[in-house]
């Protein structure tokens, strides 16, 4: 299992917005990814504009290739992607300290 | 309950050296803490320098005033300071999604 984390920063007061675009995108398009194993959505306290999201997949090719590749990348970025003031930062992370 | 992400970028070949001191400082330091709930680290696949590590606190108060202003800060500090190659950046979030 690896993790994806996704570093957000949208455009100021469109947080609700943001967050049922996520909450869509999550339950209709990235649940449906082959290897996708759990998300959550952090917001940030000093940075109201900022969100992290965590994926977990079964492995880095079931999002790189699988999901990036697919037909399901462009479902999910036309949702979330008009809210992004930034490029999104996303890099993958093994787990090696904790449960 | 809220989430402190620590993003950490440290010298290159130092990765065995800097886990063996954050698990020190987790078991040793940090989970002497009050409102410490619980803590994981992942490692970098794409920058293998990266480490994010992931806290969890009672309130937030417990980390910025309690713990950073305490006298267990030094100690986490000597143990892992040495190994940064650039200055921790730390903020606080809130679950907006999951579980």
């Amino acid at each position: 299992m690896i993790l994806e984390i996704a570093d957000f920063r949208i455009n100021p007061g469109q947080q609700a917005g943001f967050e049922a675009a996520l909450t869509q995108g999550l339950a209709q398009v990235i649940s449906r990814a082959q290897g996708f194993k759990g998300a959550k959505v952090n917001h940030g306290i000093e940075n109201p504009e900022r969100y992290v999201l965590q994926i977990f997949w079964e492995t880095l090719e079931d999002h790189t290739v699988g999901f990036r590749q697919g037909p399901l990348f462009p479902e999910w970025r036309a949702l979330i992607g008009p809210f992004f003031a930034a490029p999104p930062q996303v890099e993958h992370f093994t787990l090696v300290i904790g449960p």
